[in-house]
């Protein structure tokens, strides 16, 4: 397997970028995590919006940089706003990304998850067991999740991942204790992160709109792995404060608001 | 009235059990407590998932351990999934908890709450406005609550909830200054908690999902005693640490995270 | 222009009696804002519900004391409970709050926020953006707002506002770095807040809700001028605290909670 090269430099500069660009984010996104990806997306340096009806999103994605599609608390209408903001996305040219959560929990769900993964995401971020769900590799509770949580290590995803990404041309993001970015040709690893992180809900669901905004000022893969080692870094210096998980959602988008070349370097750590 | 004889050993050992299972809460709850109550789980020792859909909760609650119903910003979708869901769960025998929010404020918030009560719930958690009206004891507006707030005391409502628990056949808790368990033939009373906690949104909420998770390990009595005690003595060394209602959320689940017998002794008293 | 007078001792007497009165404030509001809204109303003193399905909510705003209707998350469900919470509203003399999210951005969303408008709000608080679009000086897309965020100064959109407030009888209330309050006959300009308050998601649909109870104890102007004095001088003692924005909305419930005439006249100036 290829691994191309990447540098806290270059995640540096994309942050950089981000910043001078405030993109505006449109996220469809679940009620759990809208508040906490808002907050993350202000602090990271982006311009958040939460915008769902079927009348608005289409005119919505094109005043928009770029749109996150996340599946957490669908329902039918929401998955009509998520096809159509979709399919304007695509026409425009704009990059989305797609979180899959819960993907093999219901039939219901992995079927929406499938069908929006069918629709040129540029990325796709989820959980091991979202992701082996999604490409096909487990059915609904075969026991590599647990209801939105997953049961699975992120690096048992990762061949799941490449076949994901090979077959829908998105790069595909598989987070957990280490973090896999894959695309088909190329898989990069990447350690940072706290153990806390899974104890506060919707971070990764917040982490997959970070990766949206990045998508506005990198191409898919560069995009997918800033965003992996932004929010890593950021959870843990943010993780490292505290003793609980309380806290954990402000001191991250503290840590997101304060981010700078030093904190990456000291908290991420590229793998081939 | 009896009383049958609980103990803090008895809690430790029901959160111990919980912990170790790590159950899959099912809720279908209100907006302003989807992420408080998913963080409160977490923090706990349960997994939570949102999950409201019609076209998939009986799916959900087949895969889950517990499940939570909670009315606070109910509309017909929403409600025809909790009964669809109640349904599932009932069939497979698995426990769900009831939290009737604002019964009592409109007719059309207590005819809901009214029959969810009638399925079978294994515990009703409420505060004493609430339990006053879903046992009957007053029609809307008649000045024991005030839109979600009660305007009455918890000892107050003891014969309504050991009424309606004689009813449903359901544990019922009314809680507040001092917290109440009654089954019909017993209450406990719980002196634990801290004045802070009214001021902070959807916390009842959050120990009604609790309650579900600890149905998940024990009968509706045992769990619905550990709930509160484990939730109050949160509550107490978390605002015994604060002059304000800001922190309250972070600081419980970081003191549910740190929860150990010493705490529960040093914050918990039950009476007869 | 005509100036009434205002003193921090008017606005101090305002929260006192609102203290007092505690009022219920009925809260139609969107995803994102409901929980900190909640703890803004609470930390404040007020008891806030949020109720939005249209077989309650007139019978809900029959027992509140005033209502804050919030089009961020908007679709067609909601607006039609909007309009009947805003009818009841208007035939039982109960003040309403409009806070036009995002006016500006879509059609929708602009028909919505327009439609609202011309329904007899006391009080309209919204950004720069949103008021230039809502008093028809932008049409959508002119670059005075990116999404939900303004690109335009407050100051930029007096003469808007002012405009607004005399063809819908309406307060208007535009905030920024400095924030104003137009009743067609005057203007007030509040210097208070910090300049963390952008990057915290929800406080401005937050500062609508608290605009609505301070409706149930003070005319329109000046409960829109107490609202913004209290939470800006929240904010900026809050802010003073800080060096990100992640614990920004915990620290100004604390600050709510605390606030007292010291602490708004030490952050709170008026200009002519």
């Amino acid at each position: 397997v290829l691994v191309s090269p990447v540098s806290i430099d270059d995640v540096f500069a994309a942050l950089t970028d981000l910043r001078a660009r405030r993109p505006l984010v449109h996220n469809i996104t679940n009620y759990v995590a809208m508040s906490v990806s808002a907050n993350v997306l202000l602090a990271l340096g982006a311009s958040p919006a939460m915008v769902h009806a079927v009348e608005e999103v289409e005119d919505f994605v094109a005043i928009s940089d770029a749109l996150a599609v996340n599946i957490g608390t669908l329902s039918p209408p929401w998955v009509e706003a998520m096809h159509k903001a979709v399919a304007r996305a695509n026409a425009l040219g704009k990059p989305w990304v797609l979180d899959p959560v819960g993907c093999g929990a219901t039939p219901y769900r992995t079927q929406a998850a499938v069908e929006l993964a069918g629709l040129k995401p540029a990325v796709i971020r989820g959980n091991a067991g979202e992701i082996l769900s999604l490409a096909g590799q487990t059915g609904a509770n075969e026991g590599k999740s647990k209801g939105v949580d997953s049961t699975a290590k992120a690096g048992d995803a990762v061949a799941a991942a490449s076949s994901l990404a090979k077959r829908t041309g998105a790069v595909v993001a598989v987070t957990g204790a280490v973090d896999y970015v894959c695309d088909g040709q190329s898989q990069t690893a990447i350690e940072t992160g706290h153990a806390l992180m899974p104890l506060s809900t919707a971070l990764g669901c917040s982490l997959s709109a970070e990766t949206a905004a990045f998508t506005a000022v990198r191409p898919p893969r560069e995009a997918a792995i800033a965003a992996l080692a932004v929010f890593g870094a950021a959870g843990a210096a943010a993780g490292q404060k505290l003793s609980g998980p309380g806290h954990l959602p402000a001191e991250i988008c503290d840590a997101l608001y304060a981010m700078d070349r030093t904190t990456l370097a000291r908290f991420v750590k590229f793998r081939s």
